[in-house]
Formats: structure tokens, C-alpha cells, sequence
């Protein structure tokens, strides 16, 4: 059976941010389950979700948080599964506080950090951790890839046939 | 009986700064504790630390650590005793990661955070904090306030004697 | 007699806010003075301010401004209350310009420092500060502290039910 | 039989920082390799490496750059094996050079960054992500976890015989 | 016969920013191609055209990318033509992520970096670099910034003869 | 007779911003000049200006630019009298580019530079500089520093009166 | 007669730093006076020394700290002569701390901010500033510059002569 | 015949950083000269280098300052020909403050900017500029970068062959 991606943030203010881990999931056919669990304001559960992953059936995880964003690095803290982080900005420092807090890591305890606001990206992270016991996941992640190219290709194609202002023009 | 400081830090490596705070109670004549105990290696041990603090005895909280600093912030979700941050300088980026993942606590959870490496001032801090249900104690800082008006009335005094090149010479 | 908090900013444009000092002490229960005082402007006032604070029967002291945020160590210059900081936000330095300007006190004169913006944090700081001598606000801090851990539940439990497109299309 | 880890550096100043990851891997007796292949000097040979590790038996790929640190990313953009981005502090901007060209990948290609100079991390990472399909690992990596935690038990432990001063007197 | 300019972006939503290069390569009369190819979703193409660009007769590249923005050095490893960078602002970092990608190349293989967005000042440079072999584009380089000069001192002149306030009036 | 300040920007889309200037002097009574110039596209211009400004009866030298702004110390490098420098926000970068590039200046040739936007106060600036030989000028400062504190006294008093939410309500 | 230039730090440990503004003045010939005063442990002194200063003879004040600078903003709140900035590194950061904390001053007092630890420009501008009273020392300021200029040309001179190897190995 | 560059710098302590761009282009048989020449305390003479260089036989030019580093841009405005920027590390900012001086040009006067100390790889670029016109020197940075590749793959042999710390042993 298929290994799930547990997807963690602290507050429901940053599930607009996060709901880009869950489209990359469902774009690739992995199941997830979203979690709201703040590392400050319920410690407790936060742990427990974190040491229960493994044996219910998550492969990985993702933690989203903004500004001293602790969550990843707490769940990080309370299980060996792959940890994925994702800073999301707030406020006025443009998502670095939250960068810093997640990615430096003391060692022992590693924090896979993606961009600022970068949930699509850690689902995909995500999903690359998971194929490695799925191989059908793997050709999924292959074809995901060839979609891209093939965007860029045509939107080049495109660029090529109407010109920097019609194509400028095409997209207003 | 007067209440004690609980000082926390993530590594035996932040001693040597953490000492600061130390010094600085020392000097005020408040009792602490220190203690080694990381957010990440031993959640349980740190959020029990925090738990505990008040009924034994403590009145105030310093936490010191760098990098993805979370110790105060994680300290700080299990006690509604006042916690201080000290942000740690590690590494190239001279401790503003540590400072942004202190002071950067979202609603309902602060930290006092104090100055990068500022564990001197921590200790300070939690001195004024006990001072409250400790009037000698308040006394005692205003003292040291004195202290530090006449060191640098002192040193004015030198340096009007002295000069600039005389001052300087001395002090090599 | 309950003490007090002294809330101090250096410009009207800062009371927006500052407000969220006001609005935690009040769901606190704590009472509080709130004044205009320029560190520059009116500079002997501030120190007035400060040296009397204690004797005003105030516990602590929040002092919020924005750039080069010089208020609240002036404040911390003139009193041995616990004083607390709140960097603000203005022009396009998001804010890192009054934070280091507040956080970066020298040796000597501690300022207890909140996230940027951190208003709300700095009245729990400030309460936090006051419940040593104060068993009953130590209660309802804990109350506080469970009702944010109640929302959390409530909103994970909320998003169970309904989803992530549920969950967000409810809060559009 | 048990996956390897790939891990790539453009120069071979890299070679002490990466080596962390080296040692990491070794403690948890896991399988690698170690390569020197830029970027930007050797191109085509980077993108050959990155094409054939799945087929070569690697379950996971480290790469670590310092400056315009572009070889994880472009590590990533010819595989979708999990790739673990290493920042390398170089010059005087203290990493976050590096850390930004590497963390802040585009949509569709994620790089799993660790901390500045994280390397020992990065090896912890690549072996949390290959227990996926190798049980005796994971076991391996709890165990390493449980011997951190008494690392920093043993340590407060001594400090609490020692005292502070004992305990700096010892380490010195 | 005159050589070209090629100009790269990786992504379609960068056109808007990087037309600033067509419009100054339109005032100077220089001819100019452009391509949509992203450095890690098409890694082979990108290569592919940095790589035929002097034999398709380009003078000079200009590559435009925003964040970890590699595009600008994965070209400029695949060619000896100059290769100019234009990072891109996007999200909250202020486009500075995208600088450090570009400007922080290592020995070996430059990049000449221009400002933030500032896609028109590559599109100037690219003419300058041409310039060296077509005195009449020479020509018309001295005569733009000749008409820069003359801009120059018809607004001063306007702003002699209307005053402050009028003369904000009149742009408003 | 009384000397003059001449305010200089490289572009008129500084003019909105370095108005500030101009109200200042003009709330103080200094005349002034305001000019175009830019020290990139008519630099000769601009080191004319700088050159004659002594002999034409100014005593003080206002420039503002943004982002790789020179003009203040290419202004400064033409004359001995007192240059001061006003960084303009323009961008992405908080006009911290700005202000890097005007106050860093080298030995030899200061810029009294002042906060980011801060053209009001540089105008205050140049006032207090002139009134060293203008006593009457020296008064008015002193009153209008006079008029701060009272403006500070009237908003704290209304806040008495009106409380915060009254207050603000006012202000909407 | 001629004024004097005050200058002011707020500790002994800038005195090395601060001794550049007596070089330059020394190197002009202006007189000037020293004094330790800091504007957190004595801000009354601080204060009357502002306040004095005009009275006192000085005609320009000169105010260096490092950190949470503020007695540079200190000392300009009390009084309307021209105040000098001189922001000191300290600690990790560079000295951008100091830097925001001058040079960010609210609307109604500035501060003429100079470089990071540039003293020496700080002296130099106050003779700029007190040369407008004084013309013998606006001919010495000339003829610093000219000196300046000479030995660029010197330098370039001894360059062309002994090319870059030896110019080199000359200075070593 | 073929063109030289033009080496300008504004002090002789940037001489040992700018040596890098004469071993550059030493590496690739292009002639240069090397000037100091300061856009502050010489600006005429800079002028005249940057206006009479393409008279004079120079077909690039590199520049290279810290600080505010206004040379690159200063020459930039005097001369149509391709202008490189150093941006050189001096004092605790790392070198950012010379980067933004030199980067954040105005639209109108680009500056091709390199990494920070980065003359090594500005001296490559002028030679990628001046191989437009020279395409011996073209076949001689094709080598060069052939090279390049042949030392990255040298070291990848020795490490295959050596190991890790063989490696490193060989290399202390």
C-alpha cells in the first residue's frame, strides 16, 4: 500500500499558502492528510502527530509556519521521517525570519527547507521521497517533469509566432 | 523566599556566552539554574523543564541557543512564567538567524528577546522581572544603575585628564 | 493592589499598533496607561515618564516606535521596570531598522523586545511580568493559554470536517 | 539491497564542508560516493550524473556550492531522485548567497535545503529519506536520535556536577 | 552584417520585465531574439541555444530570471559570448535572491549582472558590447545619451520656470 | 545676507519625495534652489553646480537619489561645503541600496547622509547648519522644535481625554 | 574666535574608533573637546551636555556608538546644533545595526549620518559645517582636498613606474 | 590591432583584489593598463580616462571600488564603452554596500557587475568583450574554459583515487 504525506501548519491563516502542497499531491495521485497543529500553542499534539506519522502510514512530511517558524523544526524533532519545511511570509521581512528559522537546523536534526511560500514544491519533495518505494509514483514524477518542458516548449512556440507584444497582448 | 532564574540553553557550546547571564544574577545576588537541554535532542526534557518551573520555585526563564533558534520560543509554549531569548551568534550570518527565530514569536506566545549574545542584559532582565516581589532586589539594581553612572563618570574623568592619545596609551 | 502597565509611544501614527497592547491587557484584565511621548520630541517628559512609572504604581512598561527606535531604551534608561519594546513597522525597511534599533541595547540596560508589530505580545509579556505577585492573572493567563489551544482544535476539527476547499471557500 | 547517496560539489574547496556528510553516512552505515563536478565548468558531466543515478543505485543526491551556488539545482533538473542542497559560506556575505540560489527554486524543481555549511545534516537527510525502503536503518536512525538525546543528558548531567565554571574550567 | 542579441527568460511571466531589453534594443536599432528556456525545466535547450548562439550569429546574450535565477550562469557555462544577467524580483525578498544567483558566479565563468528589473539597462549594454564592432551603432549610443543630457535639462528647465509646486501639478 | 540651499536630484520622479526638503526650508524661511541633475547623464553639469554653489551664495548642499545613488558624493567630491545626502526608496530593496551607496562614502569625502525618504529632515538639517551664522534662523529652529513638543503635548493630551478607541475613531 | 567641536561616545571601547574625527580635526586645525557620556547609564549628562554645547562655544556636536545606537538621536533631541552620527561596528552584524539606528531618525530631528566607523569623515564634515563661519578653514579644507588629489596622483604615478607586481611588493 | 582594457581603481588598496583581472587577462594574452584614479578625490581625472579610453585604444573598461562605490558608475557616464564593475569587501558589510553601489544603476548607464572581490572573472569578461573583434582571443577562452573542465575532471580523478581524506591529507 501506498505511503500518505502529512501536511502540518500552525495556523488556518497559512492554508492558502499550503494548499499548494496539497494540488501538487493530487496532481500526482499521492494521498495527504491536512493537519492545523501550532508548535506554540499545542505542543502536545504537535509532538504526538509527529511521532504517530511513521506508524500511520505517512512517508513524509511537510510543515509550513511563518515568522519564528518553529513548527518544522519541532516536528523534525519528534520523529525520523523525512521533514519537508516551508517558510511562508508574513509581516514586513518578506518571509525571511521564517526562512532562517527553518533551515538552520542545528545538526542532528535536518529540516528539508523549500522557498518561501514554496508549498507546491515541497508536495512535489514530497512525492520524490515517496517513489522511491513506488515506482509508478516514479514515472508519474517523470511525466510531471516532460509536462513542464513541454509547457515551456510551447509557450516558445507561442512567443515565437505572435511576438513580445502579441504574445504580451495574449496574456493581458 | 525569593524566587529563582531558570537558565536554559540547547548545547554546551552556548555556556560560554550563557555565562553572561550568570554573572550578571551573580553580581545581583539572584540564585539560578542552569541547565543543558535542546528543543530538538530532548523535547520531552524541555517542555517538562519549562512545565515544572514555576511550582519549583522559578520566577523567570532565560533560554539562550542560535542558528534556528527555537529553545525559547518551545520553552515559552509550556509555562505562562516570563521567558527571555538570547540569541547565540553561530556561524556566517552573525546571529540574526537566531535573532529572527527568537523574536519573531507569533500571537499569544512572546519571548523577551534581549541583544545578539546579549546574555549579560538576560540576566539583568530577569533580575528587574523578580525585583517586583523583591524590593531589596529592586534596590540592588538601582545600585547597580549607579554603578554604571559613575564607571562612566570615571572614565570621563580619566579621559579629560589623561587626553585621547593618554587614554588610549593606557589602555594598551 | 493590582499594579499596573505603562504603554508609551513616541507618535499618534503608532497608536494603530500599539492598540494591541491595549486589547490583550483588556482580555487580561489588567489596567493600563497609555501616553504619547517622543523620545526626541519631548525628551525630559519621557524621562519624567519613566522615573515615576514605579512610583505610579505601574509593574512594567511597553514602549513601541518605529525606525530609529530609541524610545523604549531611553525609557529603559530612566527606570528599573521591566520594559518592553515593540518595533514598528514603517517606509520599506519592513521594520528590521526599528528592531535593531530597540533589540541591540548595550550592556547595562536591558529592553525586553517583541516580535515587529508584536503590540498583543507585549501586553501578555507585560501580564506575564505582572502575575508573579498576582496568583489570579497567573489564572487566567492558563485560561488564555487553553482557550488558544482550543481554537487551534477547533480549527483542525473544522478542516476535518470540511477540507481544504471546504475550509477555505468558508473563510472567503 | 540498500540504495547509496550521490554527493556532488562543484570545487574541491567544498570538499572539508561536504565531508560532514560523509561522516553522517558513515555513522549510519550507509553507502556513497563523492563527486567533483561543477555546474558551470563541466556541464554536460553534471548533467550526466544526475541522469543516471536512479539507474546507478542512488536513492538520494547531495549537492553542495558556495556564491551563485546553481549546481543543485540544475542536479535537480535532470532527476527526480530527492535532491539535498548543501549552501557553503565562501566570501563575506556569510552563505546567504549560496542559501538563496539554492533554496529559492522555481516551481516544479525542488531542492531539499539544509542549513549553511550543513553537510553533516545533509548526509542525516539522505539516510532519513532512503529508511523509507530499509527498516535497519531507520532503526539505526532512532538509535542515533536516543544517543544525541543522552549526549546532552550526559552533559547536563556534568555540568550540574561541575558547575558553570567547572564545566568551561573542563572544556578549555 | 550586424550582429544580434539573443535574450532568454525562463519563464513567460519574466516577458513583462525582460521587454524592457527589446525596447532599448528597438531605440538602438540593434536586431534581437527571444526565447522562452528555463534553465531547469528545459536544461537541454537552454544549453542548446547558449551553445549555437555565436554561430547563429548573436553578438552578446541577455538572460533574465527570477529567485535561485541559474538561468543567466547555466548559459553563460555553454558559451564564451558575453553573457548579461538581469535578476528578477519576485515574492518577498525584494529580487535580492535573484542578485546573489547571478552576480556571486565563480571563477571561471562571469556574468555581467545589471540592477534589479533592470531588463532596459541590458538591452544598453548588449549595444555597447556590439558597439565595438559597428561604429554606427557606436554612433547612435553617443547620440542616446546625448538625448538622455537633453532630457535631463528640459526638465530642469521646465522645473526653473514652473517652480516645485507647479511642476508636480503638471505630472500629476 | 543670508545664505541659500540648493537641493539637487538626479530625476523628477525624486521631486515628490525631496519636496520634504523644500517645505522645511520653507517653514523656516530659508530660500532655496532646486535643480535637475543627474550625475550619470550630465555629469559635467552636476560638478559644475557643486563647483559654483559656494561662490553663488549657498552654504549648504541638499542631494537625493535612489538606487546606485552618486549624486550626493559625486556632488560632494566638488565642493567643501556641506553635502547632505537623502537615500530615495525605489524598488524592491527598501532604498537600502540607496543608503548604502550614499553614506559608505569614502575618507575624504563625507555625506552627511539622513534616513531613507528623510528630505524633511534634510532640509531641517541645512537650516541648522546656516543658522551658525544666522542667529535669527538659530531662533526659529529652536521654536519650531518648540512647536514639536507641543504638537506631542496636544496628541497626548487629546488621547487622555479621548481614550484610544476615541482617539483612533477621531483620526478615521 | 573660532567654534569648537564636541565630541561625544558613549563608552571608552569606542575611543579607537572615535579618535579618527581628532585626526582629521587635528589635521584642519580646529580645536575640539572629548567626553565619554552614554545615553542610557547617564542620559542626564548626556542631555546637559547637548543642551550646553552651544552656549559652550561648539558650533558642531559629534556622537559614535555601536548596537542600539542612540546617543547620537539623543544628544540632537537637546539641541539644534548640527549632530554628526558616527555609527560603530560591534558584534556580527556588521555595524548595520548602529547604521539604522542613527540614520533612521524620526521627522523633526536629523542626524548627519557618516559611514561605519567613519570618524575621520565625521571630522571632516564638522570642519565643513564650521568653516562656513570661518574662511581661513574653508581654504584649509581645500587645501586637504588638493592634497587628497595629489596623492592619488602619486600613487598613479608610482603605479605606472613601478607596474602592479612591484607597486605591490613595495607596500609589503 | 588589437584593443586593451582599462583597469581603473580608486585607491591602491584595492590593488591586490584588482589583480585578479590582470592575471586574468595575462592568462589570455590581452593587453591593459592599470590606473588608480578616484571618482571622489580626482573627479576630473576620472572623467577624462573614462572619455578619452575608446580614443585611446581601449575597448572595455574595469573598474572596481568599496564602499559607495561610485567609480564604476561615474566612469560608466563618461564613455559608450562596456564598463565592468568590482565591487570590493571593506570593512563589516561584506562587500554588499560596494554590490548595490555599483549594480543599482540608473536606466540609461549600465555597469556590468561581477561577484564581490570578483576581478578575476571581470578580466574574463572584458576578453569575452574584446573577442567579439578578435577571434584569436576567441579560440584561446574556448581553451581556456577547456581547461577549466580538465582541472575539474583532474580532481575528480585524484578523489576517486585517493578518497575522502586521502584527499584532504593531500591537500593540508
Amino acid at each position: 500500500m501506498s505511503q500518505r504525506v502529512l501536511i502540518v501548519m500552525g495556523s488556518d491563516s497559512d492554508l492558502k499558502v499550503m494548499k499548494g502542497a496539497c494540488d501538487a499531491l493530487d496532481a500526482l495521485g499521492v494521498e495527504y492528510e491536512v493537519r492545523i497543529s501550532s508548535a506554540h500553542r499545542v505542543p502536545d499534539k504537535t509532538a504526538r502527530l509527529a511521532r504517530e506519522a511513521a506508524a500511520g502510514g505517512f512517508g513524509a512530511i511537510i510543515a509550513g509556519a511563518g515568522g519564528a517558524a518553529h513548527l518544522p523544526g519541532v516536528v523534525a524533532a519528534n520523529t525520523v521521517l523525512p521533514v519537508i519545511g516551508v517558510p511562508i511570509e508574513s509581516g514586513g521581512l518578506g518571509g525571511v525570519d521564517a526562512l532562517y528559522a527553518i533551515v538552520q537546523m542545528p545538526r542532528g536534526i535536518p529540516v528539508a527547507t523549500v522557498a518561501v511560500n514554496g508549498a507546491y514544491n515541497a508536495g512535489l519533495l514530497a512525492a520524490q521521497i515517496l517513489a522511491a518505494g513506488d515506482p509508478e509514483l516514479g514515472r508519474r514524477l517523470v511525466a510531471y517533469r516532460e509536462s513542464l518542458a513541454a509547457q515551456v516548449e510551447k509557450k516558445d512556440d507561442d512567443l515565437q509566432r505572435l511576438g513580445v507584444a502579441g504574445y504580451l497582448a495574449g496574456r493581458a
